[in-house]
């Protein structure tokens, strides 16, 4: 490609707006552009990059025998109804109305897909099979940042699984995770695969593979011991033991006027907070449950909903009102009818500090053995200091960015969708169904995250736009004649080249290579000409070698 | 690719819902499966078929130096806004209610690639260049239909050429034109470029290529004398002179009790309805118009949009009411303050009957010529029976399939969205834009309406999702072990194979091979493997030639 006859613009200065490296570099590249919060238009470089992205992710499903597909992007709103996941799901969900029928857009396309093969009728021998699409989706995200990194439309590839049971979901499952971490090796990008929440997917076991960066938003805890890792979300650690704890020999009522949170309360009392049982009530479908949390620690809300089987809020000042409930002074001692759950960090068997239902008190010495606990769960956020569960090992914390997902989803779309299959014993059962997805963009992002320099991007080869970034730096008459000729020789081999034919200066022209990432720059100037040579340089490299012209046809064979 | 490890399903009868060839094909094929109304999935062979389409076109598209881009499938409803289509647009378009803004589903992409344009500050010398992109669409339509004939949510190719003026981008214009002549080669279909109205893309001029056939929803108007073609939404008609005319001497009020159109009236007075005027009373956004039109004629609402410059309206009761206008006896004397157009079917010089403003009653002997018409215009449908207006030969009239389109958009968007280009003159001035789409979805249907025959479609090789379908119906232990060698030696050469290596009958399988449509059928049965022999035959022959099992690899050497 003629760089004179190439729709492409650099930006000289930092654009203000982005914060992360790989959004600076983008836009300073003319790789992509904004459109709106978190939509963006590729570029024709940048879309060169999404395609080789997507043409790795491809070839390795291929190689597992994962067949393409292309379902749509809008979908009719009564399946996500049929699913349940249109009430389910929030504000993100972009909900439109249409003439015939109401419309959502694709955040996912488990609906699609279940009810495609729920048309076909599937017998035990057509099983497993595993479909996936490369597809467009939109999520009304609240804080899209980062350029790629959170995107309200971005491109996933998302492939389904199809099995008769369990162990064939897992095969499915196992090969894909294989698959995902060859696809990863080819972006030179170290992943972590991390236990996962599942979030609302739904499902039984889900992994994530998170690249480990500071403009990540997710946070990976593993322990350096036994190699546990798993992402916040769903991550456990065992909590140290209540510090400083105070003895009280019986229980009574301390008045504490407007202490209504864990720290004004800690501070009033000069008590740990690790000694008092902060108490929240929630709402589910069915009514109000009560959760004990230790006074240092916080819910984790997808642990949460996952322990409640649905997605609950904070009771309001209703349903307080309607329960006689002190707001900043719950507790649980006397509660009846309302449902308690305490978080594994109570387990301690000390006398807590805890709200006394009655306005501007609350009450010491509170033994949980003495309260009715329906259920001991874990449901708090690990923090740093915890031990690891499985070792007892320290547990590190780290920033990362989420780039795929493995979900075992079960039958919880067959089951509600009716997909089902004919078994031999000739009943029909609901189809064991996995999911499996890459973000496409994201990894493009996290990609250049992982290599860059002052200078701009790094490029694998396996996705860079272009293989070699040749240019002509002197300028004369001949070196035209002979660089025409150069790069007609290393379009005839099949060899990716951008030729910057430009009328500008040696420096820019080094600039825009930089900026544009190719893994080879080659150079004609008036000293290499002069031997009949070219300067070859790799970008991550600062030797330049001289070449024969004659032989450039033949730089690159293996590519 | 083998059978058994593919998912595809084929249909035994003809699917219920499918009218059009294409659409019962595509269905009973298993190439494609419907979700909803106007909305489909592309299973893994229809998807084959789908990329091969886009890939004809991309590369064709390439030898014009057009360059890829991709914009998002979901816009902020502000850009539209701003060059005013958001209100112009009924409800084909699309609108959602975001967190952050409003938004709009892409019908076309005219505004992002503006917006694109100007961020990035051109200058003359960056000039013409040609962008292009493969994307989804949605369109809201209210009677989607035909399978993939008419869709809601599309995939089309859209190109978008940039020009310092009208020269350029006639050239532009010229060479997609040129290049999209060639696409349609490769998918051997026959079709016509003709005359098109501009629709809710603006600008001057525009195109068609046009399919003829019985499922199309266009109609193609042509003159076999002269050539001129055109779509019937804008092709103009050279309108017999009024038949069987009757005189009066003068104006005349005549009682016509409850003959409201013209049929009625044409019956009761025993006259010809082409010396009966029909007057209808449109609203403008700046107040009421009349049109004029012979009885025999009907409006063309695209023409009529055009020639007001906006898209406009019946008026209701309530316009009746404030203009003291009678609904069913309007007519063109005595009427003030409101403009009056005249259809040019209307230029003969003879006495008319048109209403008489006056309830049942119509006036009779009115001569245009003494009516105060603001201006003759081109408003009506062509109609069989027309002469051609360039030669006066016989118009034909033929049912389409609309596949492509050009545009010459002109500076309306670039007008209204301020995307200017820096002159030599060192002026700002606006960029000359063109816009060229083909419907991929309806391309695909196209192909298969040219090319069927009762046992199901017959690919053109350009587009086939395989090259060839081989199958072993000997199922003798030794012949399936070279049938595996066949395949082996096929997939060796890189020749796209479909292997049924089922365990099903040689009737089953002709059956599913014709229904799949590939240019090629192998088969291995008991008389051929005696002769260590293959039969071959076309898709679209009769004739089987046997072929030695040694020879296969070196059939397909030129593709």
């Amino acid at each position: 490609m003629k760089a004179s006859l190439y729709f492409h613009k650099t930006q000289k200065e930092k654009p203000k707006e982005a914060v992360s490296v790989s959004h600076q570099l983008l836009l300073k590249g003319g790789f992509v552009e904004q459109v709106s919060s978190g939509i963006f238009s590729y570029l024709p470089l940048g879309l060169l990059v999404l395609k080789k992205i997507e043409n790795v992710i491809r070839q390795e499903l291929e190689k597992e025998g994962v067949l393409e597909i292309l379902m749509p992007v809008v979908h009719p709103a009564r399946l996500w109804r049929e699913s349940g996941r249109y009430d389910e799901v929030g504000p993100e969900l972009l909900r439109a109305k249409g003439r015939e029928e109401d419309f959502v857009l694709a955040m996912t396309h488990e609906e699609i897909i279940t009810d495609l093969v729920k048309k076909s009728t599937i017998s035990y021998d057509d099983l497993p099979f595993v479909l996936n699409q490369f597809q467009t989706k939109f999520r009304d995200e609240p804080r899209p940042r980062g350029g790629l990194l959170r995107l309200k439309e971005f491109i996933m590839q998302d492939a389904y699984s199809f099995d008769k049971d369990e162990k064939g979901l897992s095969l499915n499952y196992e090969k894909i995770g294989r698959a995902y971490e060859r696809i990863f090796k080819w972006f030179l990008l170290p992943v972590l695969r991390v236990a996962a929440s599942s979030g609302i997917m739904g499902g039984s076991k889900s992994e994530e593979f998170m690249f480990l960066n500071k403009s990540g938003e997710d946070v990976v805890v593993w322990c350096e011991k036994c190699h546990f890792k798993a992402n916040l979300e769903c991550a456990t650690g065992r909590v140290k033991e209540p510090e400083k704890v105070r003895d009280f020999f019986q229980k009574k009522e301390i008045k504490t006027p407007r202490m209504i949170t864990v720290s004004q309360l800690s501070n009033f009392l000069k008590m740990s907070p690790t000694q008092i049982i902060k108490t929240l009530v929630f709402k589910k479908k069915d009514g109000l449950v009560l959760v004990l949390i230790r006074g240092d620690r916080e819910i984790n809300e997808a642990k949460l909903n996952q322990v409640m089987g649905e997605n609950i809020e904070l009771a309001d000042e209703e349903d307080f009102r309607k329960h006689n409930l002190v707001p900043g002074f719950v507790g649980p001692q006397d509660i009846k009818n309302i449902p308690i759950y305490a978080d594994n960090s109570l387990k301690s068997e000390i006398k807590y500090v805890t709200g006394a239902n009655k306005e501007d008190y609350h009450l010491a010495g509170v033994r949980l053995s003495d309260v009715d606990i329906k259920k001991w769960v874990d449901v708090s956020v690990a923090k740093e200091g915890d031990k690891c569960e499985n070792c007892g090992g320290k547990l590190e914390f780290k920033p990362a960015i989420e780039l795929g997902h493995l979900f075992k989803l079960g039958t919880k779309y067959s089951e509600k969708m009716r997909a089902h299959f004919t078994d031999k014993d000739g009943k029909r059962k609901p189809i064991m169904m996995g999911c499996f997805g890459i973000g496409l963009d994201r990894t493009m992002a996290a990609i250049i995250e992982n290599q860059n320099d002052e200078n701009g991007i790094i490029w694998p080869k396996s996705v860079t736009p272009f293989l070699v970034y040749f240019m002509n730096i002197a300028n004369t008459d001949r070196a035209i004649k002979v660089a025409d000729k150069v790069y007609e020789q290393l379009k005839e081999k099949n060899i990716e080249v951008f030729y910057d034919d430009r009328n500008k200066t040696a420096g820019f022209k080094f600039a825009e290579a930089d900026l544009m990432g190719c893994p080879y720059r080659l150079t004609l100037s008036r000293r290499s000409i002069s031997k009949d040579c070219l300067e070859l340089k790799k970008r991550d490299e600062e030797k330049v070698e001289l070449i024969k012209i004659d032989r450039v046809g033949a730089l690159w064979k293996n590519f």
